[in-house]
């Protein structure tokens, strides 16, 4: 077997030179360039900084959210393991509804997925808060429909669901009408729990090679 | 806002029929088209499929394994995070080893990455499991090197492993000599826990319109 790079330090800071050299980051202001090439970094892909939708404060409002004690709000446990804990500022809750035992009967009651029924009990945490979705279209769709309906508007919304039914077009949704949310969205199928988890890791930390992480 | 697909027996179906229209799934024997369509269905990505790598016993010896009880040894919490546990045939063990408090003393003692030092751990587990990587090509990597070592041999390698260093090498490693294991690898950067995951999900449960999930 061929010799390879055994040295964390060394394999952190060849993957950041790669994506820099690869990806076209010049459209991105500073904070949004750190969380591109964290998601990049995150799935091998780095076509898709060209496919990132974005407000301009973005990065700045969920930094400071996070930075105020913001929950993050997962649709579902991949996220939630994927999120750093360490590297959050100030022990933010992550939390993830999907595995409520009510949220069966919500589903049922309103008509939707479990993932969209578990998005109606994030309501008392939405205010300022940090959502990541990587995986239902649905759990961004409904809380779309919510905002719609005046629930609390979150801090920023990391939309990353994935996949053939939904995934796209509710990310263009999210996209052309964010309702007074901050929001990062990846356009397309591609998304998934992985790229949402460094979004939020992007905003808490940076990027490794600024001293935050390692 | 349009209105979108609610139903969940309705996103599943049309996702697969989405899968199977656009992905080139003819070289695949039976088990493998199963866990192909998982894959693809996981990352959103249809081509992924023209990049797996596999021995032609993989999804047998991998659902064997788990009917008869074997782990599942991940190399990281995300990808025991995606594995549905009502799926598995036989309560199996999901075990990922990364956070145990031995580690980073291993990683130094053994000049690795903490990803490879977790894998040692395996060592009491290693015979006949389910082995599944979806971040880091370190631990695949160093699983090679203990199998070159003389350790003991699991079932099936679902090799994944994301990213720009060491992550093609690590795979393209495995699917030239897998070590007289079953194998399945998907070619290149991308992969991640989200792949690893559905991989292990396929094995354990094939595809929703057999009837197993939903």
């Amino acid at each position: 077997m061929r010799p390879y790079e055994k040295d964390p330090k060394a394999i952190y800071a060849e993957s950041f030179a790669t994506v820099r050299r690869e990806a076209r980051l010049d459209r991105f202001p500073p904070g949004m360039e750190r969380l591109a090439i964290r998601l990049i970094h995150a799935c091998g892909m780095v076509e898709v900084a060209d496919r990132l939708a974005f407000s301009e404060n973005a990065y700045r409002s969920g930094q400071a959210a996070l930075a105020a004690g913001a929950p993050i709000l997962c649709d579902c446990e991949m996220v939630g393991a994927g999120i750093i804990r360490r590297y959050l500022p100030a022990e933010n809750d992550v939390i993830v509804t999907l595995n409520d035992p009510r949220v069966p009967g919500m589903a049922q009651e309103i008509g939707n997925t479990r993932s969209a029924a578990a998005v109606e009990l994030w309501a008392e945490h939405l205010e300022g808060a940090v959502v990541a979705i990587g995986n239902a279209p649905t759990a961004l769709f409904h809380l779309l429909e919510l905002l719609d309906a005046g629930a609390p508007k979150p801090a920023v919304i990391l939309g990353f669901p994935v996949g053939f039914v939904g995934a796209a077009e509710s990310k263009a949704e999210l996209a052309a009408n964010p309702r007074g949310c901050d929001f990062v969205a990846l356009r397309g199928r591609r998304g998934g729990s992985a790229i949402a988890s460094a979004a939020v890791n992007a905003l808490a930390a940076g990027l490794p090679e600024e001293g935050k992480l390692q």
